[in-house]
């Protein structure tokens, strides 16, 4: 018997294409995890497991007609939760939206569809994704955060509760949850999947983000969620077809990293730190160490201005009428946001373009940057969701990232390796990371 | 012998093109005018009558040897000084700027330069396109101001000094001054024309615009002008290839239009008032007159928001180093620019959108909108160059439109309609425009 959670997402949905496995089977070998594991991670907000049956008997039923089945033929997948959903509840992880449900699909919900998944579940969210956090746990240790926002979709895959999942990432919402729960984390460039349908906090920032357990498992979802989508006009015409052969590609050089510890590293813990030391020197004949750009510094201050400014806008019907139901961390920010000036807005979007103009040289002669993807491994207690300040400046930039689980700190808990890519160059760039995960996991 | 200053710009281009006129004869002609006309209109902030004979030469021996000429071959085109080259100075109207010039030539330059074109000249503006007056009087009444800030570009055609010039708009910049000056004015939909390379006010509101003598005039130019540029990422792809063409095909309907009074029409002088309500009776087997939309009172509050603020950012140099040395109206506008909140920020940036979103509706029962281009005909006096107002919604909603010459009022000065079309419809708005044209003109 084959044992249907411990397959890659690319295995997994070969043998339901092939029907070696039936979506039933494979739906019910995760309900099962989830009966198991779900009442200490609480990574779902919204799970049906008759719905879900349903569903996947219909896969079953359509791949025995004989029809051509789509490339993620029934793998289910989970969800964040301020995904827009027809048939399932969106609450946004705010009791404002208790039981709410949108009218249309967002587009990635139709992608999903279109290639044949099976949308299992809503994974928890933290309150309209921002900091107040929701319910769910850190597999590894229940008593630690799993980060945030994207918290149940980085649990559900962590605890194996899901093949693969969807977050979103407007800070560090899906790269800080990967490192903490020793996740593969990736967010395209900015630009490449709609947001069409998922609760807006910054049309500036806001990027859709994947989670799996390695990087041909992302890829593979990506691939079928990159789409220019007239709705969300910052999206683009990108070819990623080949983006799953291209990531299993052998690279053409051996290649070189930068590695930034970042103004931030005093931030990081000892063990952690040791981590870090580990790999470089590993890698050594790969990375050469740097100190970060100064105007780094910079894009934390105007990521702040157009994220805060942005949020007072996007929420600002639920800031007017019931303002003592949102959280504390939610309302500062809005209060913040009410008060900077048209002039710093703008300093901070035209910023964004000066950035990455200077930065992007950078790209001509390294095949990627590394750094921590958080300040080290999962913190103690819920009441946080820890620092997302390791992504801040990439976010800004548009620049594709992923999390990779490739050290441990303290306790033996997963901790995050981010890379960073340039921007619209993620075919070249998973190809990178898949190089990196190959060459740095199994002899740690 | 032929008058070459009355010929349109197209049947110009077509005997420059055969040779049946040399440049050298065809810039003669207009330097005889600039030598009689310019001492009262002062529409030049630079022009080389010796510069623009070499030039001319060029162009003659060019067509000589045979080789293949370009769709504007030979046509000298008077350019607003905010755009810049590198022969001639760029002072864009401020003493700030007393003889410099830019290092590179501004996009529509080089395309001009790549359709055969000549650059005659650079045309005065108001200082940095605000509204603070340069030296232009306008040629019908030297007492009476051309309007701006496209001052010299409109007064340079409207004296036959020019076959056709390149303006900007950011508010009512093309179509105020092509009013009050009596030639045609085409400010083409936001993202047509590239902004490479010209003084920036706004990047969401400023907007390139052309003078000339009839609407196949403007369609002539504006088609070497339409492109894609990677240097100015809000324009698009569009095919303009056969713009002048569509111009000039039949329409298939009778079309129908709205005319707007506007809230503002109280603004307009009685006897211009009397001409549009002879235009509308004229037009009422094709006019329905409507009243506008009550949110197009809140545009002018948001292009204001988005425009000053905008300009406190782009003029941050000036401001800062040497805020005494420039106009009144420009350092109040910047004042207030630096007052506004990024929350009005944001909500001027979304309602663009919005507002179009909502407005785009008519055009599926409408050609297009008619409504005065100006509050009246040329105000008196030379300190202010008018009100733009009735511009404002449309500039901001990022709409093409056009003023034609086809009514006079006071003094029998002239008085454009303005005409408005759909976005990116500009080739089907043209032919409207010229069938507007030519069934308003001659029996007026």
């Amino acid at each position: 018997m084959i044992d249907i959670i411990s397959l890659s997402a690319n295995q997994l949905v070969e043998k339901l294409k092939s029907g070696d496995i039936s979506c039933v089977d494979a739906c019910k070998a995760y309900i099962e995890r989830i009966n198991k594991f779900e009442k200490d991670v609480k990574a779902w907000s919204f799970f049906d497991k008759k719905l879900l049956l349903e569903k996947a008997k219909e896969k079953d039923e359509y791949r025995k007609s004989g029809k051509p089945v789509g490339p993620l033929h029934g793998l289910p997948i989970g969800v964040k939760d301020i995904i827009g959903t027809q048939d399932m509840p969106t609450e946004c992880g705010t009791k404002l939206r208790k039981g709410m449900s949108e009218s249309s699909d967002a587009e990635v919900i139709n992608l999903l569809k279109v290639a044949g998944a099976i949308v299992m579940g809503k994974t928890v969210t933290t309150e309209l994704a921002y900091f107040d956090p929701g319910k769910t746990t850190n597999p590894h240790d229940k008593t630690r955060t799993p980060g945030g926002s994207s918290s149940g979709s980085a649990a559900a895959v962590a605890a194996h509760m899901a093949p693969l999942s969807i977050g979103t990432q407007t800070k560090g919402s899906v790269i800080r949850p990967a490192s903490y729960c020793g996740v593969v984390g990736y967010k395209p460039s900015f630009g490449l999947i709609s947001r069409n349908g998922i609760l807006k906090q910054s049309s500036k920032l806001d990027q859709v983000g994947i989670f799996g357990k390695n990087v041909e498992d992302v890829a593979l979802l990506a691939k079928s969620l990159i789409k220019k989508d007239l709705y969300d006009k910052d999206t683009v015409h990108y070819s990623a077809d080949n983006m799953l052969e291209e990531c299993r590609k052998k690279l053409l050089f051996d290649p070189k990293f930068i590695f930034y510890k970042t103004s931030n590293w005093k931030n990081i813990d000892k063990d952690s730190q040791k981590a870090f030391e580990f790999l470089i020197k590993k890698l050594k004949k790969n990375i050469e160490v740097f100190d970060e750009p100064s105007y780094f510094k910079d894009i934390h201050k105007h990521h702040q201005v157009m994220h805060e400014t942005d949020m007072a806008n996007s929420f600002k019907k639920y800031y007017k009428n019931s303002k003592n139901k949102l959280g504390k961390k939610l309302v500062e920010a809005i209060e913040r946001g009410l008060k900077y000036s048209a002039n710093q807005y703008t300093e901070a979007k035209d910023f964004m373009e000066q950035s990455y103009r200077s930065y992007s040289e950078v790209f001509e002669d390294y095949y990627g940057v590394i750094t921590p993807a958080s300040t080290g491994v999962a913190d103690k207690g819920l009441k946080s969701t820890g620092s997302p300040e390791f992504c801040t400046v990439w976010t800004y930039m548009g620049l594709p990232t992923i999390s990779l689980p490739l050290l441990t700190g303290e306790n033996n808990l997963p901790l995050g390796v981010q890379l960073v890519g340039d921007k619209l160059d993620d075919l070249r760039f998973l190809s990178t990371a898949n190089w990196l995960e190959k060459n740095c996991k199994d002899d740690e």
